[in-house]
């Protein structure tokens, strides 16, 4: 199959958007993909997004998105793989791109959960969890991440406090990132003293929901010239692994198979590995996520995951920077739009467009994106050239 | 893009399936498929559903069904357009499949309806709609298709009557299916006597929701050898296009655009035309979408669809016989499933295997898939060769 490049992106502030209806908000960031794009129109468009049915009442979201943004007609296809939505709508539309099936796609991650028509939020994102032998018996979202969190620092002897600099990395990052949703900076005695959501995660652990979001558009690779101000953007590697949705069904519980092998897919497409990486947009959900997801890619053994936030590792000078607009934790967690805002930023950051954010020299960046505790994972590498 | 073909296929009986789970209903489906097909494991899972987070509080669907069936790690991918979202989830299947970034997929449609743990049935079909302009009037999703028919009465001079040939020969039909949800023909007069649901669609015009699943694997042609027996099944075109989700958007809301663009990517695709179809599974979710189908799709001129089942041409016997085991009508209407039940009753005619119903020397055949009120729909030409 052919190569493919992202040649326009677009984003919303992650915010609580009582002024922009759910087809608004996707419009605002496809509207401007395209724009950056310096397209009018696209062959096909693949959005993604986890709860408008039950939040907002509204199903068949690709269709409609298509006739809100002027594409009217053209195919229209929605994916959903709860907060790996994102991420799964990019790959579709790569594989769309890349076969040839069309020549220009345009990806869109929209979530709206702030002002609900439907169900309640916490009971719509459960539904990212086993239904029948998990959220019967009576565990939330968060509840379920608690646990891992809590057998985890049990098995490896951490303290709750060794994860406070996942948190403080965030926030550090967010406040340079206008489009955050938490735009302030974080200490570690703020992070201690933080309410309790579902022990052991604080409040300064779980990521925030929000209204948002996030675009891209995909051409073939051969269409696109690059400059020296804006360099082409390639996707050198794009992979998806799924286990079990039960987290007590699993093996081994505190490691994310899925990320592995979904990492390790990518690895083997770009020829890259954890050492040619110049940033990494990973699921920091919870801080547990961040953890496990460092040590499924390969940059920290199974339970040292924390040790690289503790030695700086990941702020935006060190060696692996993580969450550099802010992550999940601060930029904020709009779920079906994630996994967009993750591939945006990875672009922004190769185009050099982060300012204060701004990884120097960035030319390697991979977007991880996570639906459910570890189940869904969609992995992607992207690089500049 | 390499041909594919379709080499196995699975259901369930359409039903109210007390008996199973969501995921028990979507294995049954799967596995049948799978032994039919002599494949232990394929690349790839591909899940069309539309209710699963609302009715049932389960998302993440792909990655369940994955695990379910024995498939875990696999790539899955939920795909959601309605009740075109099982045409939806073939088709992305075929794209992976024809491009090369799989060599196998294994798709499912699934909908359970009728035991609900969240949203009651008819609110959560609403949202096929679109839910800024047309329910929040307080409009039904029935009720919409209801002033539809209306005005297509009015326009070309129709009475109610008229359209009882179509709900005649699908019950017809689905006497001789054993997996119809509505296994009884009807006259004439149950149809003029049958209870009102929303003026003028009565009970016999409208298609019964239910439980069910419907499967198929599909391949590279070239791993397929047909054999007198069984012949090779192909897929000789997939189209998608999509309208506005509003009805009173419309240009011409008496006309399915989108189900007449995508009949013609089929027919351009694979060189045939309306006159090469040996049957056609249409979408007769209500009686009127059977004649707009009919039209959009060149058998008929607008406003002239209920003439062809007035004069019988489709009947089995006819010259083009639609719904031929029952269709939406009397077979079941499990939103998400829809489309794979036709894919799957297409490979049954193609291969021979339909006893009572088979349509004699079937070559070819066309299903049609739509979310919505002709919103997102997806059409599709399968022969043997």
């Amino acid at each position: 199959m052919r190569q493919v490049a992202i040649l326009g992106i677009g984003q919303t502030k992650i915010d609580e958007h009582w002024d922009y209806s759910l087809r608004e908000l996707a419009g605002l960031a496809a509207l401007e993909a395209l724009q950056d794009a310096g397209l009018q129109r696209v062959d096909s468009l693949f959005v993604g997004n986890m709860l408008s049915g039950m939040v907002s009442g509204q199903n068949q979201l690709g269709t409609l998105v298509a006739d809100w943004v002027g594409l009217r007609g053209v195919e229209a296809t929605k994916i959903e793989a709860a907060c790996g939505s994102g991420a799964a709508a990019f790959r579709s539309a790569l594989i769309a791109v890349a076969s040839g099936e069309v020549e220009t796609a345009l990806v869109v991650g929209v979530e709206k959960m702030t002002d609900k028509a439907g169900h309640d939020v916490t009971s719509a994102l459960a539904t990212a969890a086993d239904a029948d032998y998990e959220v019967e018996q009576g565990v939330s979202f968060v509840g379920l991440n608690a646990l891992i969190m809590r057998r985890y620092m049990h098995e490896y002897g951490w303290q709750h406090s060794d994860f406070a600099a996942f948190s403080i990395n965030a926030h550090a990052n967010a406040v340079h990132n206008p489009n955050a949703r938490l735009q302030f900076a974080i200490s570690a005695e703020d992070y201690s003293k933080a309410g309790m959501v579902a022990s052991p995660i604080n409040l300064l652990d779980a990521s925030p929901i929000g209204d948002g979001a996030a675009a891209a558009v995909v051409v073939p690779a051969e269409r696109v010239a690059g400059t020296p101000l804006r360099p082409r953007i390639l996707v050198a590697g794009s992979g998806a692994a799924t286990d079990t949705l039960a987290v007590h069904s699993r093996r081994r519980p505190l490691f994310l198979d899925a990320a592995q092998a979904s990492a390790k897919q990518v690895y083997a497409q770009s020829g890259l590995g954890p050492a040619d990486l110049d940033l990494f947009e990973l699921h920091d959900a919870f801080s547990i996520m961040a953890a496990l997801s460092l040590e499924a890619c390969g940059f920290a053994e199974p339970g040292q995951g924390p040790r690289l936030a503790l030695d700086h590792a990941i702020s935006p000078k060190g060696p692996l920077p993580i969450c550099t607009r802010g992550g999940l934790k601060a930029r904020g967690h709009p779920v079906g739009a994630t996994g967009m805002y993750q591939i945006v930023e990875v672009v922004q950051q190769l185009r050099g467009e982060c300012g204060e954010n701004q990884v120097a020299g960035a030319r390697v960046g991979m977007a991880q994106n996570i639906g459910g505790s570890g189940a869904t994972v969609i992995t992607h590498i992207l690089k500049s050239g």
